[in-house]
């Protein structure tokens, strides 16, 4: 069966999305530990990050790049951090968390408070800034 | 000024160290979040993990999972996760955190208590599976 990432990616589940290529696929995390926390996955269905082949795993950490320099440039960071833990969906998926202030833990678990408005314009405002 | 990561890899300071080659090193983190917790750095000094130039950022991400792999193999791991804040020392760096149990979370600043001679044996297996 599909995983819930890949029903997002085939625009059977709604997201507030970020950025798409033809590997990749990076969209807001609907339980944000800071404003503008993002998910980034490649299209391909792996479960653990470390058993993405080689060449898959530098093209999504690039990508990846890519997203952390658009929310940096578009969102008030310090800069932003990662996690992945990834037990909770069989797909692996990569945490963009931006740090806002000085001693902001990036560990998952807590929750931000984010309107859906919000939302809306922070996944135009980063992915505006991505495309540049 | 050499960072304080810089220090541990031409010896100034001690470590437990897991692995090195020519552009990458990895050790034991001395605050472990779990046992096995690793610190992976590039040996060029570049304070934000995302200003590595992309090849830089590559290679490091190709030896974390190398070194994923050996704690994974080594330790009674589920699978390791990442962490990177990096606001604390500006060398960039990945957290490879060993998750040991169903739903323990990877984030800093929690501290488990880990004796010197464990710190030791842990680096010695870790060490010796990534050899293999």
């Amino acid at each position: 069966m599909a995983s819930i990432f890949t029903k997002i990616i085939q625009g059977e589940i709604p997201c507030y999305k970020i950025a798409e290529d033809d590997y990749h696929f990076a969209f807001l995390d609907i339980n944000p530990v800071s404003e503008g926390h993002t998910l980034v996955v490649p299209k391909q269905e792996v479960d653990y990050l470390f058993n993405l082949e080689d060449d898959t795993l530098k093209s999504l950490i690039i990508f990846a790049k890519k997203v952390a320099k658009a929310i940096d440039a578009s969102l008030d960071t310090i800069r932003t951090g990662v996690v992945v833990e990834g037990l909770e969906v069989p797909h692996a998926h990569i945490h963009l968390v931006p740090i806002h202030y000085e001693g902001q833990h990036v560990g998952l678990g807590k929750k931000a408070e984010v309107s859906k408005e919000r939302m809306i314009e922070l996944a135009e405002r980063i992915s505006e800034a991505f495309k540049k």
